[in-house]
């Protein structure tokens, strides 16, 4: 039997309330409203739109204040009864049918990078919430209660989903954020209370599962033609400065062979940071993004490098295989350049893989649809990576046009979005049932 | 027959005036006071005197218009007739014996750059001032009129000595010098009238020759032990900007493969330059000394870096020859790393040969007085090299210690520089009888 939307609509809007109907509605048939979730996504990007294209709404600026409300009100359209926690997440709450269950999360963030694109985030809040909005509408109630949870600062550190794992600490809220406000500040400046963050913590099992939607920021799916991915896993990122000390000296009177230039070994160092990351199989990544040459004069071989160093991987043993031979090989061009390389670890956030159980249940859902996929690592960083301390989670990817990302020219088309969308609500719907 | 120098003296204040000696007294045994020139040397390192070690005695600054002003007191000390010139350089003159001569010119300059040593040009200014001032002690006067004069601002451009043969330009002076000046500015700072530079301008002939002691500035003399450089000539210094232009990409996202990673082509191109300069015989450099990579994050993969390129040798045609190697290494790079390559010529100096004749005299000064010799260029920049424009020019070099210049380390040995002025005021005695 085929039932029209609207004839479907009419018939709970009348008589049916919120009675779950899980057991006897053709849930298979559900689809969220892909039109709207593109009204969202462009009507959120007036928020901190940059004339020359793209958006920069970092977390604590008045953008993103007036983003957010903007958001409350899609929430509250979408039947949910929103809050803002004490941390400043935005969460948008419908009860569940059964009684005692712990409740499911979708959700994503809203803030941008500087200079930033419209999806990164907004495809995985617009289609949270255009989930909600479609169970509303159809009057399908999940078993177990249900959060849409919008994170604040994501792209900040991940302070919102931070705050509710219990990693935030104390000091990390006097650091100035990208909006030149402390987070503390920031956190009262959206509405939540620095002071009560112990409210927001939630503890392992405090959540059944966490699902969120984001587009890949790389172009594996792209390129590939696949429509969704299903993230096997958070890769592990740790980053190192390294500081290389050679002897800054006269770049007209110092002979060739008596010099001691730490650019050169910094050079020797990049190439081999690629070299040994590209030499095993697999998708580990290594960079080198940012380098300081000093004094930094053309006339002047340099005395001293310093340069940053991150690896990812699913594999924190493979970062780790990786480091050591790279720590090798710069104690190799040590030696021939006459310089001394130091290492300084400033920060490793460990791999969190995503539930398997949930993967197949993503796979199921797309393979439902008409959809194919890939499973495919995260090479970046998401609050999923801290709602897995809290329970069971998923990601959905869907492709990046070019795999561009964290720029203006981030792109993802509106009927892959749809599809992740509609992929969200039955994996949402399916993990409801297990 | 051996005369005592206080024998010498006392009978030359007591009768002879400024007659001219050059035909009957014994030159030969003249020799500079050298723990003279090291008081002076002492003295003047208070101006501008770094805690931490060195001097930082920037043209234009207050420590240098004070350090000057010291130097104007030992010039007058030496009997020299003073005045500073419209382009604000000090002009210590003492008449010759004939007339219609050219004047010979001696010195160097003691401005210093930031944070710099007690020898660069210090060495030379004082050590020109010396033979001046043993010239008049001992009452020989020589054929030509001999100008000692203390170049201004030759770290920031060798500033004094373009003024003198006609580069520097209008448009020049109101640059920004080191010392938050203008040059114009910094020029009447100091005594000079930047509106009547026309007044100190030379041309060829002007002069009949000039010489320069200088520390080397490299470690040759000092690692083989050898007691007098005589300059083959000043290196040509060519200067570019290189621009790469690769793509800004997420570091997590963006596989190994699918990189356009300006720093790692940045990286490749360092080494090739090192690569390139080095292939060859010769004294030639080629130094990479500034680097700049956008947007500079750890976790973004670099989309642009900018960097100088510096060659030096003595043979124009050599600087051509490496640099025509270095592009079309460079534009391999760019095809295999996706990247483009851009070069800016940014600065050419022309390299300044010195008069083979006034190499020769050197020489033999140095032989006479038991010192041990070897041909070298300069690989630094020299007011000589624009003195080169007026007539011919010779430079002495003295050891440097471990070949650190430009650093608080600098430093020279007393006896070192006791035997370059020695062989200055020989050199000048037999440069004004040729």
């Amino acid at each position: 039997m085929k039932i029209s939307r609207r004839h479907f609509n009419s018939a709970l809007v009348v008589g049916l309330g919120s009675i779950p109907f899980r057991s006897f509605l053709p849930q298979a048939t559900l689809r969220v409203n892909g039109k709207r979730i593109m009204d969202h996504i462009l009507a959120l990007a007036e928020f901190g739109k940059n004339p020359q294209g793209g958006v920069s709404r970092v977390a604590y600026s008045d953008a993103d204040k007036q983003g957010r409300e903007y958001v409350l009100g899609l929430m509250r359209a979408a039947r949910l009864d929103v809050n803002i926690d004490a941390a400043g997440n935005l969460i948008g709450r419908r009860e569940g049918s059964a009684t005692g269950l712990a409740p499911l999360l979708i959700g994503s963030h809203v803030d941008t990078v500087p200079e930033g694109g419209n999806y990164d985030g907004v495809v995985g809040s617009m289609g949270a919430i255009e989930v909600a909005h479609t169970l509303a509408e159809n009057n399908v109630t999940t078993r177990h209660p249900l959060e849409v949870v919008i994170f604040q600062n994501e792209e900040g550190g991940l302070i919102g989903s931070r705050a509710m794992d219990g990693e935030l600490t104390e000091k990390e809220l006097d650091l100035v954020s990208r909006s030149g406000k402390t987070i503390r500040e920031g956190i009262k400046f959206i509405g939540g209370d620095p002071a009560k963050l112990a409210d927001v913590r939630r503890r392992k099992g405090d959540i059944a599962g966490y699902l969120e939607l984001h587009i890949e920021q790389g172009g594996t799916l792209d390129t590939e033609k696949i429509n969704i991915g299903v993230v096997e896993g958070i890769v592990g990122i740790n980053w190192w400065d390294v500081t290389i000390e050679g002897f800054a000296n006269h770049a007209g009177t110092t002979a060739m062979n008596n010099r001691q230039d730490a650019l050169l070994a910094a050079a020797k160092f990049i190439e081999a940071v690629n070299r040994i990351v590209t030499s095993v199989p697999g998708r580990q990544v290594g960079t080198v993004g940012r380098i300081n040459a000093l004094p930094g004069a053309p006339n002047v071989i340099p005395g001293k490098v310093v340069l940053s160093l991150e690896l990812r991987d699913l594999d924190a043993a493979k970062i780790n295989m990786l480091f050591e031979k790279i720590q090798a090989e710069a104690q190799k061009i040590a030696a021939d350049s006459k310089t001394k390389f130091d290492f300084k670890e400033i920060n490793v956030n460990i791999p969190a893989p995503t539930d398997p159980k949930i993967r197949s249940l993503i796979s199921d859902a797309a393979r439902e649809l008409g959809l194919t996929t890939k499973l495919l690592p995260s090479g970046a960083g998401h609050d999923a990576q801290d709602m897995a301390r809290l329970g069971p989670v998923g990601m959905i990817f869907v492709p990046s046009v070019a795999g561009i990302s964290h720029s203006p020219r981030e792109f993802s088309r509106p009927e892959d979005i749809a599809n992740g969308a509609n992929v969200l609500l039955h994996t949402l719907l399916k993990l409801d049932r297990a």
